[in-house]
């Protein structure tokens, strides 16, 4: 699904990885555990997300503040998943913050 | 592929988009051809792109400034693109431009 656009200035975390097409399964587990947790936390606004053929994936997650994305940052559960992220899921990824400065949204009847 | 990490601070376009199935062949064409394009541009710094089985799309590409996304924006062959964008191949789209604060690679060897 697409999201909403929001109030800008907001923040997005682009998280781009590559993974094979090894514990598929496993791996969507634990991928879906965290968008549902981070929909918990405070200041999430949104999450868009797509994993292509060839294993390029992009989740971009949208905050209200710098300080929503550090505290999910430091959720123990987070944590914990991202250090199985690094060891087991994938083989390469890059976290981007970036705070939104405009949006623009088209979207049929 | 996953795109390298720039010097902070750069810029990114997050574009985010709905597809159904139909014109899968003219679609994917037209999509090349624009990456082709922005790589040629002035200020490009990368890109990255996924499409899901559920037709949610997301492209990011980066840039050194706001002045080269106006530029590219402006680009008439771009133009023309986003407007069949619009009439033919989207469901719905939403574009956000992104300063990024900074970013964090992790690459397996």
């Amino acid at each position: 699904m697409l999201t909403a656009t929001f109030a800008t200035p907001y923040y997005a975390v682009i998280f781009t990885s590559l993974r094979g097409d090894d514990e598929h399964h496993a791996y969507e587990q634990a991928a879906q555990r965290m968008v549902e947790l981070a929909r918990e936390q405070p200041g999430f606004l949104g999450v868009e997300s797509a994993r292509g053929s060839d294993g390029l994936g992009i989740t971009v997650s949208y905050w209200t503040s710098e300080a929503a994305i550090a505290h999910w940052k430091n959720h123990a559960e987070h944590r914990e998943a991202r250090q199985q992220g690094r060891e087991r899921w994938y083989q390469g990824f890059t976290t981007r913050v970036c705070r939104v400065e405009r949006d623009y949204a088209g979207l049929k009847n």
